[in-house]
């Protein structure tokens, strides 16, 4: 019993702080990878941009709030979220101290434009040009750039940003943005073509060259999420992750 | 202004919560994964044990906290902690709402004996013999197993739990110890070998054989955290990810 009093009144001793979860959402317009921003309320600053961020509830699980807020500030009902990072700088909220839980999530841009409710303020950004951003989200937008990066090496992500039936040129400029860099395009589909997950149709995409060019789709048991040797297609990943890319 | 008073505002409505540290280190004794627990203050359940835990102060980032916990808990000052996943579901812990950031290592157990201040009351134990433990750690632990597993399938983690001359059948016991599973000898040598990451030396280890067992170190050069494939040694990697290792 007397135990028991001594760990309540531990707990009472212990200083509490606001919680936050911010989500980074990429977006691959078939070209470039983007990166979804809104104006926040807490915002006094006009000019700067924000992650979709809000503060935890009582009653909810982090995964929870943070689709939660995503709904909130987009309107958008199904993004696959998933736990990046929790940031903690004692001084990164300068109004009151906040931990700070990020998820990211990848999405196709044009499906988002169907689903998005146009009453939302929430704007794609391009990743090379990121308007001023509150807080630390400079940071917290290179760190999911570098788990993006980390996890595309080894995982066919990103396959749900392309079209069901792409080229292989359409798949390449997703690896290239996703890496900021330009693969040589023979190796690059030799590569990719021997890790078998693709699987070659009878059809071609028409109007971009006269002899069109072939249809792939990822095979059915490819996507399921195994990890594949996709290191060897982006070779020199290991510097590309430490390569500083935003410079906030 | 008005703006500003009405963020303030914003800020005063939030519930804030309790934010713990909690860190998994595990630890390889030549032979088994081990985990390191202790006995907490909290604790008014004798028979239960709980991971680094404690809670964070005003003026220290995440990292700070989760390191000064494990020193005031071990004696252990040098352990690199990485930031694994965080835990927020509502109810987690029955006495308030906390919020618990996770951190994980490995380091060599017997390391670890030489510096370890025998007044702590942390203690080794290995995993499939786990006691019980304190709210949801059984399930910061399996966490912590699989992004170790995920870890160990890429990058050359682990080798900082062996001597800096080890014989191959060392360096398979602790793939072994962390995958929870048995690799073909011969197919196990050629792979690794394979990525030349390893140099042999001249040296053999004695005393367990007569022919004795040579010796290898790692390449300076592999030092380095870079990406390697050690995919392709644990081949069945994603299946083993989702084995459920430890019911809790």
């Amino acid at each position: 019993m007397e135990n028991h009093g001594q760990m309540l009144e531990q707990y009472k001793q212990q200083t509490k702080c606001l919680v936050a979860l911010d989500s980074i959402i990429f977006g691959f317009d078939g070209e470039k990878l983007q990166c979804l921003l809104v104006k926040r309320g807490i915002q006094t600053d006009q000019e700067s941009w924000s992650l979709m961020g809000g503060w935890l509830r009582p009653d909810e699980s982090l995964d929870q709030a943070a689709n939660r807020i995503v709904v909130e500030l987009t309107g958008l009902n199904h993004v696959f979220l998933e736990q990046l990072y929790s940031f903690g700088n004692p001084m990164r909220d300068p109004i009151e101290r906040t931990v700070s839980i990020t998820y990211y999530a990848l999405i196709n841009v044009h499906a988002y434009e169907e689903e998005r409710n146009k009453n939302f303020i929430a704007k794609w950004f391009d990743l090379n040009e990121l308007p001023p951003l509150l807080f630390d989200h400079h940071q917290f937008i290179q760190t999911a750039i570098q788990a993006l990066r980390q996890k595309a090496a080894f995982y066919p992500v990103g396959f749900e940003l392309l079209p069901e039936k792409f080229t292989l040129p359409q798949l390449q400029a997703l690896y290239e943005a996703i890496y900021m860099t330009t693969f040589d395009k023979r190796n690059f589909s030799r590569k990719i073509l021997s890790l078998d997950i693709l699987e070659k149709l009878e059809e071609k995409q028409r109007g971009f060259s006269k002899k069109g060019a072939y249809l792939y789709r990822v095979k059915e048991e490819a996507k399921k999420e195994s990890a594949n040797d996709f290191h060897s297609i982006v070779s020199n990943v290991d510097g590309l992750f430490r390569q500083k890319l935003i410079t906030s």
